[in-house]
């Protein structure tokens, strides 16, 4: 008998048929003996609404609102899914974030979670109660209703999940695991069965959106194994034929890379002629955090009299903000800036790569064998990304994938 | 400088156009220098389709989670409003039931409040902030979502109002106020400019379906002067120029009949040859109160042989459950059951009635002369209702506001 944590995300609640057919799964695990905790989003398209009627308003609105009012999908969801399960004849009940509580700091839109009342949880679980909770949500300082920012309900799940000393959060999605490179671009690409929380880290946040990444560094930091898997399967979560993101420890062949991810929503931001002085990225990218610019790569190239340029890349949707800053805030002076939208970032991820030299030369050699340019290249322990003309997207993540000797792997040998 | 809480119903928040428009009007009075506490209800259509969600599922829902889910949308509303009040200068917030809060009793669906802690708000109106309630929701005991059935945030108006002292509640919907008939069969209709608690009672439950029959007692209850008029008028409440319920020593001018009500969903249920001793009211009607079914007017024929007939009346959604009831669980034995469908209740109100004699043989002779068969008659202190065929509501319905010198009567002189 384990203690499961079951996240469904909006796709998988979309109307009341997913929502019994979701039902009909976790009394599946419910019946085979498991404690079960329901984590839901909201139908899908419920949030999108509500954002748009906030903006529709006011573009400004005071967050503290919105979190009042997008908060209510998922608490839909849970009550409706507490039914469903009711008639299934399994105990049931909704816990909203304030019930439990699920208690977050005032940052309102973007809160993050400081601790979990568990006692009662915990009570009725051991009474054979399913606990649906609503994702996305909690309760701040103040009383008052917070989000977890878009994707949260995987932050939420994981989140409960270590609070409640779980063996396992399985995260039912659309797709039915992690995969070595998107799908749809790379026919060629298979599933993961194992992957470590650092490299489902950097695919996270490089563009596979597949789990929230706060929810990945939660579950890093707890040890929580996260599955991730398909609703629209018929297995359940206990056959393991997802995605599990595990320790390093835990996976046992290691391969040098484990996945391409890419992300087409960049823009390059090029400031030529920067005045070369201590502390002059400060006066360029303090203003702009200060704007909530996210800022990713940044390349300085070198300095000649007593002048340089500065590249970086941002969130397409950012660059008007960015160039306001730029020509109104920045505390240093330059010459002009350059920008450039059609831009796709590239990233081979795999915690081998540690150990194994000759990684980028591949990735580099490969682009080059192809005609590909690359424009920006930024490089952690266990990840390598380049920036290239989106034209080029499929050809780099399809030449890089049998480089890398991912074609056909059979990762998923169940 | 009054303290005023303004309830606005769902056709008057119906989609983002009508909240801004609603925000325009709250200004005005916070900008002659009021105190507001707005009470807002979902926005029109999504109680309807939340509820449908529920009972998709399971039509014998878990009334706890159903009241989850409803409550969501008054809450979306809330948050929505008061971003429309900030974008115009206005400082609000939205104050959801748990966190004011208001305290119900455990009976989900249908919750009463208990209490309302008013200490918080009170320093939030006296900063100038206007306070923005979800109507129809309130918290239990056991911490969890109430809601106070259909038509609930008129009650949750007037709840608040009492317990925070206001001057007025302002009941914006989308009528210009209460009419001595329905308009709509009745052209030489009227306004009435004020009215009894009482009157309004009796008018409310009768089936102008203006005010939450509750919200009129609390009103009674506590003394707080309610007023019934629309938010599609360019006025705003405090020009007075809807319908003031009052008590009845703030009615100056008294009129003997003040209004018509009538009620089409009526069912006659007639109890042929029930067997005539004590307690075998209760035998009939004990069972029926059991299985919820909402007896109405009850007439009990003359005895003969021991044996009687009794006829009542109910809503006709409750004629199958009340026959079952009958058939299956009555401790009483009788010949046969007959029913009937197309009945209206036809209502005559007054506060006058109670001094004055006659106002029975009016309405019997009126209907008389125009050859209207009763089928049910049923008096109160300050009204008189009969059954009659529903085919001659109209007929019945002018007869009388002619007879009782109700026509073209200038009874909101403003």
């Amino acid at each position: 008998m384990a203690l499961l944590v079951l996240k469904f995300g909006g796709t998988s609640v979309s109307d009341i048929e997913r929502i019994e057919c979701v039902a009909d799964k976790i009394v599946r695990e419910t019946h085979a003996g498991h404690k079960v905790v329901v984590v839901v989003s909201a139908m899908s398209g419920i949030t999108d609404r509500l954002v748009g009627y906030c903006l529709e308003i006011n573009e400004l609105h005071d967050v503290s609102e919105y979190d009042t009012v997008v908060s209510a999908g998922e608490q839909i969801t849970s009550g409706l899914m507490a039914i469903a399960l009711q008639k299934r004849g399994v105990k049931a009940r909704s816990w909203l974030g304030w019930q439990i509580p699920i208690k977050t700091n005032n940052v309102y839109g973007k809160a993050r979670i400081k601790s979990i009342g568990i006692e009662e949880l915990h009570k009725h679980l051991d009474d054979g109660e399913v606990a649906v909770v609503p994702g996305f949500q909690g309760i701040t300082e103040e009383s008052r209703i917070s989000t977890l920012g878009r994707g949260g309900s995987d932050t939420s799940a994981v989140a409960l999940a270590a609070a409640l000393g779980a063996d396992r959060c399985d995260i039912y999605t659309d797709v039915n695991g992690v995969y070595t490179a998107d799908p749809r671009i790379v026919p060629e690409a298979s599933k993961i069965s194992r992957i470590s929380y650092e490299e489902m880290l950097e695919l996270a946040s490089l563009g596979s959106k597949v789990l929230q990444t706060r929810s990945v560094e939660m579950g890093a930091k707890s040890g929580v194994a996260i599955q991730v898997l398909s609703s629209f399967d018929d297995e359940v979560g206990s056959a393991l034929k997802g995605t599990l993101v595990v320790t390093e420890e835990e996976i046992v062949e290691q391969v040098i890379v484990t996945g391409i991810a890419h992300r087409q929503d960049e823009a390059k931001v090029t400031v030529i002629g920067v005045e070369d002085r201590p502390s002059v990225a400060a006066g360029l990218f303090g203003p702009l955090a200060k704007a909530a610019v996210n800022v990713d790569m940044i390349v300085q190239n070198i300095s000649a009299d007593g002048r340089t340029d500065m590249t970086f890349t941002i969130n397409k949707t950012d660059l008007a903000r960015a160039i306001k800053v730029l020509e109104e805030d920045v505390e240093c002076s330059y010459d002009k800036v350059i920008t450039r939208e059609n831009v796709c970032k590239i990233s081979v991820v795999g915690i081998g790569m540690q150990s194994h030299a000759g990684v980028a030369n591949t990735m580099f050699n490969t682009l080059g064998e192809k005609g590909i340019n690359i424009h920006v290249i930024s490089t952690s322990e266990i990840k390598i990304s380049v920036l290239i003309d989106s034209d080029y997207t499929e050809l780099a993540l399809r030449s890089l994938h049998t480089a890398y000797g991912l074609d056909c792997q059979e990762s998923n040998p169940e």
